[in-house]
């Protein structure tokens, strides 16, 4: 699932740091060194190497990434570095303190890490922030978005697979109902999404879909400019179909005009080392180019390098 | 701070076990044996004791013992055994389950706990009851119950000791204009208490008093009726103060015609093994007799015995 290649042989950790040492020496920065070091390490990797680079140098490898890099190269580097959690909490972090309603870091935060991962963004928020998650985002969110987003940011969804029918039947007609009120800022159609388990929200969308006859997405799109239903929206498709949903913000990233790189950046830094596989099978299908081809058409030089690396481009 | 007390000398766990069931055996049961043990174990002990238990016997001690005892002394001794977060986690159940707004056992639970221990009662819920915590809270309690309590069971605050004085002078202000305002289920009033650190809520609440010159709760006391208003005020007590909240719990328990034995169970239960010494320290500042003679006087048998042993009265 994951896209990232890790060498069969991997040097030992000592060789990397002394490396990334090296590539950051003297005028000008080897920012190939760097790709070919980084992109190819998994998360357990790469924080022996953030650690042994601290003890070696007295310098967080992340100040260092810093100072030689720039612009997107540099944010896409020093993202992926981050051990998830932490990148998790960093990314959190900026999008609560900057929140606009077409942010989408919180709700993916949310809704595509487990209950477990998203515990543990959690925790690393306390330790690197001093304050807490939900601190965040519910003093600097307002309104509707405040109020999906902050049971979203807290929940703790049960994971197992049962579902209780009855259950659905009932919360489908209640979601049916809201819509049809235009109460899309309801407190029992918030409480649902935002607190079933995501096997009951799947069961519930289904039997939504059965009995009304399209899918609840369509019935939130009255007002294609309202930011709160596509939050909304998007919260309903990252829960439900995660892959699809990424294929999605990708698609758009790159499919317009002046490519959007903080989302493009942010579900490339995410997702390559958990579903990317799948993500790039959906866009392979959705738009019958290759992934690796769109991004490598739209993005240029040491970003584009790092950006291929990482969803496993055979080019790169 | 704990107020049960342990033998120097624990016998082997298989000793416990096998005194448990021949107090278990033939007519009668022998309810002071059961005392003399659970009594005076703590909460790893029992845990050994109810898996040895289980594996001695082929059934759960929690099953043996609810077979044998009845009444107020079944229910303090089952509430005992169970693991701090297992009891949590029933008590939070029962509690959403049949709400009433004048039930504290969830805001005790959101409360009282640290964050850490707070997220395990979510974890064993998910275990024990195939839902999440904050699904059945959310579905089970409606209106400004619904809007204060979620977010407190659902909080995982930072609990370091720092403190943003400027950020208390501002949001003590806040919280007094929507008292004035009679607003007490302000979005913001209710996201300053449930999302800030305890440490940051104690210097909002100083700088409140010291500001509008009196409690903020006694601010909370318009309407002596209003069981909002009475959950808010615990909220804040049991944040700031957990002694004098319980304290307050457990005198209003006993000193009444009929004792609310539910509350004296729950408090008594759930605070042995942390704070009662200091909670029985308040008590008898506030009521100049001991707490071990109030519960004495009030309650009587196998029901007084067990209290008065898991609060280390002398005479248990």
């Amino acid at each position: 699932m994951a896209t990232i290649t890790v060498p069969a042989e991997v040097p030992p950790v000592s060789d990397d740091v002394e490396e990334l040492h090296k590539a950051f020496e003297g005028w000008g920065t080897n920012e190939g060194a760097i790709i070919s070091i980084l992109a190819h390490r998994n998360a357990d990797q790469r924080k022996l190497i953030r650690h042994a680079y601290a003890q070696a140098h007295n310098q967080d490898l992340l100040k260092a990434l810093e100072k030689e890099l720039t612009s997107d190269f540099e944010r896409l580097i020093l993202l992926w570095t981050l051990d998830p959690p932490e990148r998790d909490a960093v990314l959190a972090n900026e999008s609560s303190k900057k929140f606009s309603g077409s942010d989408r870091a919180l709700v993916e935060i949310a809704c595509t890490r487990s209950s477990h991962e998203l515990h543990l963004v959690r925790q690393v928020y306390h330790t690197k922030y001093q304050k807490s998650l939900e601190e965040d985002v519910a003093c600097h969110t307002t309104g509707d978005f405040r109020k999906l987003l902050w049971p979203l940011v807290t929940s703790y969804r049960y994971e197992g697979d049962e579902v209780n029918m009855s259950l659905a039947k009932t919360e489908a007609k209640l979601l049916h109902d809201k819509i049809s009120d235009k109460c899309y800022n309801d407190d029992d159609f918030i409480r649902i999404i935002t607190t079933r388990s995501k096997a009951q929200v799947n069961a519930t969308l289904n039997e939504y879909k059965n009995e009304f006859g399209q899918e609840i997405n369509k019935d939130l799109k009255a007002d294609p400019k309202d930011e709160f239903l596509a939050m909304l929206r998007a919260t309903i498709k990252s829960l439900t179909n995660p892959a699809k949903y990424f294929e999605k913000v990708l698609r758009l990233a790159v499919n317009r005009q002046g490519t959007d790189e903080g989302a493009l950046t942010r579900v490339v830094a995410t997702r390559a080392e958990f579903d990317m596989k799948m993500i790039k099978e959906e866009y392979q299908k959705r738009s019958s180019v290759s992934l690796d081809s769109a991004i490598a058409k739209d993005t240029h030089g040491d970003y584009e390098d790092m950006l291929l690396a990482l969803i496993g481009s055979t080019d790169a």
